[in-house]
């Protein structure tokens, strides 16, 4: 799963019909110690995280294998909030 | 899912037969303030999708998930068309 | 889907059995005018296309989204030969 | 499947349901000698992998075919480690 | 698919029980004239390659169409051993 953080969200009034109930955020990968890199992606929330958050992230089939987004054309799902991760023997992250 | 800028589109008569019916658009990956930054591919258009939109591109298995994908051999797919996207509390981008 | 020209073939004795009939064509990516970007990669053949002919490949389990590719060990199809692309009102391909 | 060493490990309170039970470890993809060269992501182990340990990393939709993780929203599962690895006739790796 | 040379091969004892059997050999991507270009990874041999042959290499939910991997947590198999390959009407590749 990729390490990413919460930076923002996305409204979309035209979308198939079964994306109707799903809370679209747009996430940026992120390093072990809560710094962005990467380029801006939408993933579904399927766990309440709000923005500021360190997630992770299941891409491709595996976004579709939580209650919310079942058989849904997604292919990024929020399936977890970090509280804190450890690298090295070092804690790199941990949640304010 | 990938943010994209639909740019043009592609015509084809020699296909696989489920596609017959499935409009063939070119779009490619756009900021979240709607620059063109990816190479052109082609995704197929589930929500009525028109030339320079910004919208939502869902790839591998899960562009199949839609009514008109269901069982076809596409692996992209137009599942939203975007209204809007925040980013660190400042809107971004707003469809005209 | 990718936007890639056909430039060779693949002769494979030794391969996996329900691969026995499948054409295999060396296929690199190009761009929306025809130029070639993409490193080669061996995509299988599912609507007759030819050696110099633009197509577009279906990646991952939806090449096995076709009558000969179904349940075969394959990640590439060739499910569409393009006649035209237009990019921002300009027509940027045509079949000769 | 990806060569890669486990370098620690991630905690999340709030996650999918499904993930109550399984171990979430931070690997990096590593040569063949062991040096790292990948960024950090966050992969299920499946095997009793420890901090150090050279193991192989399955993506996708693959990495829900083991008994822990199936059906499960995760894609990447560490599913083996290794004990040793030889390219062009030398070992590059040996477990200590 | 893949274009890919066999280049060595891992051992593991701990590894999922479905990966008995299976044999773990190191690949790197190469091109059309057998030249290494990509970084080693892991694949299945579904076919009974050897050391130095050029091959094809499936990769995702595909990896699993074989009858050696259906249902194993694989994301890569070698489905086919390259006899020859042709590009722009000259032979880039024979097997000795």
């Amino acid at each position: 799963m990729l390490i990413a953080r919460v930076v923002g969200s996305a409204i979309s009034t035209m979308k198939e019909d079964r994306l109707n109930w799903l809370k679209l955020l747009v996430v940026r990968e992120a390093t072990v110690d809560n710094q962005l890199v990467g380029k801006p992606i939408v993933a579904i929330d399927a766990v309440g995280a709000g923005e500021g958050e360190l997630v992770l992230i299941a891409q491709g089939s595996s976004a579709r294998q939580t209650r919310q987004t079942r058989d849904t054309p997604v292919d990024a799902v929020i399936m977890a909030i970090l509280d804190s991760l450890e690298v090295e023997g070092k804690v790199t992250f941990r949640k304010a």
